[in-house]
């Protein structure tokens, strides 16, 4: 007997829940053995695993019972928030108003998104997102029925006229913002647009959510400072922080910073949808952070990952710039944003590109919105490919460009 | 500058996310260090720790950068698919149709029920909930916009007449079930009410969601079969199991069995909600699962809660009986439900309880969608009370309830 199951689920499921596309073509490009430039991961030889173990253990010698049953710190445990609070303190990120019971661990940032947009979005309402954006947040706001506004993003954040006539014509709920090397253009918003921006959340009367997972990795200065903190008093922003890009994205632990009103909706939410957390993880990663040198740790991070960068874009320099590849050098994180404007359909070449020349990139299309932009834009991703491997993908890369340039011409 | 957070909120946070009362209750009775009978929790002395403790710490000397990566296993690592999948075969609980990718871990059955509710429930749509119910289902249905109607539970199961009188006023979406042992009334779904609820279904085209998480925990025959196993290729049937009560709910792991087009939505919700899970927690577990005679490991158990279970019935036949209570002894898990017919308001009662002989226990009204319902109901759980404790739990609840009642008279 068959079930029609299009009848059973809501409109939810039915209109509004789509499939992860950058995960689409990560799977491809592993099954075709392709070298990848895909991923938005951490180098894996880059995780303090050894570390890691020696925290896990250390937990596992304290005492079990209390890991082993349901926790009753459902924000997360303590220690490891207040560790979160002094460092964020002491890194200017935070107004004074902060403390420990504002402060509440996720798995990963994903679940910090997904709880503060179902908190906050109506069915129908609209909210401004960076053009182009993290696909995975789209996907979070589109299953609860988000509509969207696009503001073009520049090298130094959104375009603040763009922004201000966006606003004119429609009210939002809240601005999604990746702050720093953003996925996937690797832009950071200046102090001075952030200012801006909250003068507009002022007077228009929105949040913003301040994503922030890559802060960290700053290959030249540091990040200028946070919403959250420019804010001030004004609690109106939500900050989402992760140890995903840092430390190890396995461990699923991320936090968000919010005034206390929204805290306490999230425990409702965590309580609904998975009671507690589990605390051995938790515990684990506040051992390796007690018993690491941070600064130290960070520091040695950003150096491997600058070779990572630089490597690739000597390659994409020696071997794709000349067949018509435009980009900016990113400032940190993972990715350099492109352009091929000779290319109409990035799709077709990145499949193109896997199976003629086994190299794998992300078309810049999903980035967006509104899919009818960024047809020609590209993504790659430098975190996992050490420097004779970037070299060879960028050669590849160039390589495949050539032929399919040359099939076009046909 | 204050946000009025109520206007930045949408109708779901401000109208529909409730606090869980069992966690308050909880609460109250750790503050006044009051004989707790309230949590639904395993015993946690006889959590399987060193065993667990052995688990991980193999964990930790396989492929460490497995676990700290993001995981490919977005439905849970396939072992532990697959020895579920063998397990539920062995114990006859699945139809024929069920393969490894009809599995999908989730962090505690909560998970499961949260994502399955997402996928199926319109907001205004009707359920069907046994009467009385666990009441964090409640929370999650409600957070989703759920309408209610009840089924009076009985010893045997759901009244059959009684729920086709239900069908011909309303339409459901599906009726949710937790079928052996049941919280909070410890009462077992007989396999005849099975088959005649899985033939409404198939005429009302309605699905069952069967919780089955105290499946193991019976003190006398082992439970009959299953609606899933019943249901065979009808496959309108999605069970939620759980380790939570077995091995430790800080594990956080409980699965879903469902067809494939259900899986296919839930992974889906796995993205946008956490990415993926941890799989270092998932292979500890399937370690210690291998390395334990489950049969063996899980008759201990059964013997060790009937013991508690036995004491708890002693003490209350000796101390609350002759006082007015009434009861049923359950079968199976971990609760005693009764009900004191001169108690008009058992939350004053409770309240009385903790403050003046310092026990506690959990009011049965939290258990029904209507919350007129069952004013005078008491759940108590033996689980984490052994037998001198349970004794001494019931002779304080007798003091308590003699003190009321004159109090009541006067």
């Amino acid at each position: 007997m068959s079930i029609k199951w299009d009848e059973h689920f809501n409109k939810k499921t039915n209109e509004r829940l789509i499939l992860s596309t950058i995960g689409e073509m990560m799977r491809l490009a592993s099954e075709e053995n392709a070298l990848s430039l895909t991923a938005g991961e951490p180098y894996d030889l880059l995780y303090p695993s050894e570390a890691l173990k020696r925290a896990f253990e250390k937990t596992l010698n304290g005492n079990l019972v209390s890991h082993f049953s349901y926790s009753n710190e459902r924000m997360g445990i303590y220690p490891l928030r207040s560790w979160i609070k002094k460092w964020m303190a002491d890194e200017g990120l935070l107004p004074s108003w902060v403390t420990e019971e504002n402060i509440f661990i996720t798995s990963g940032s994903q679940e910090g998104l997904n709880f503060v947009t179902e908190l906050l979005l109506e069915e129908g309402q609209t909210i401004l997102v960076e053009s182009p954006t993290y696909p995975e947040a789209l996907l979070v706001f589109t299953k609860e029925g988000a509509r969207f506004l696009e503001v073009p993003l520049e090298e130094d954040g959104p375009n603040i006229e763009a922004f201000k006539n966006l606003l004119k014509k429609e009210r939002i709920s809240f601005f999604y913002s990746i702050v720093n090397y953003q996925n996937p253009t690797g832009y950071s918003t200046s102090a001075q647009k952030k200012k801006a921006i909250l003068e507009l959340a002022r007077e228009h009367n929105f949040l913003i959510i301040e994503d922030d997972p890559y802060h960290h990795l700053y290959y030249d200065a540091p990040p200028e400072k946070s919403y959250l903190s420019l804010a001030g008093e004004d609690c109106r922003v939500i900050y989402l922080g992760s140890f995903s890009k840092i430390v190890a994205p396995g461990l699923r632990t991320g936090w968000v910073v919010a005034p206390k009103e929204v805290i306490d909706q999230m425990l409702k939410l965590r309580v609904l949808s998975t009671l507690c957390p589990q605390t051995l993880p938790q515990e684990a990663l506040f051992n390796f952070l007690q018993e690491t040198n941070i600064p130290e740790y960070l520091s040695s991070l950003r150096h491997a990952y600058r070779r990572h960068r630089d490597a690739m874009i000597e390659g994409l320099e020696k071997y794709v710039k000349p067949l018509g590849l435009s980009f900016q050098i990113p400032k940190g994180g993972f990715f350099i944003w492109g352009r091929i404007p000779m290319i109409k359909d990035m799709h077709d070449f990145a499949r193109f590109c896997i199976m003629e020349e086994k190299v794998a990139f992300i078309p810049g299309d999903i980035f967006f919105a509104e899919p009818s932009n960024g047809k020609d834009t590209i993504r790659f991703s430098f975190a996992k490919t050490p420097p004779e491997k970037a070299i060879e993908g960028c050669r590849r890369l160039g390589s495949a460009l050539k032929k399919y340039l040359e099939q076009l011409q046909n």
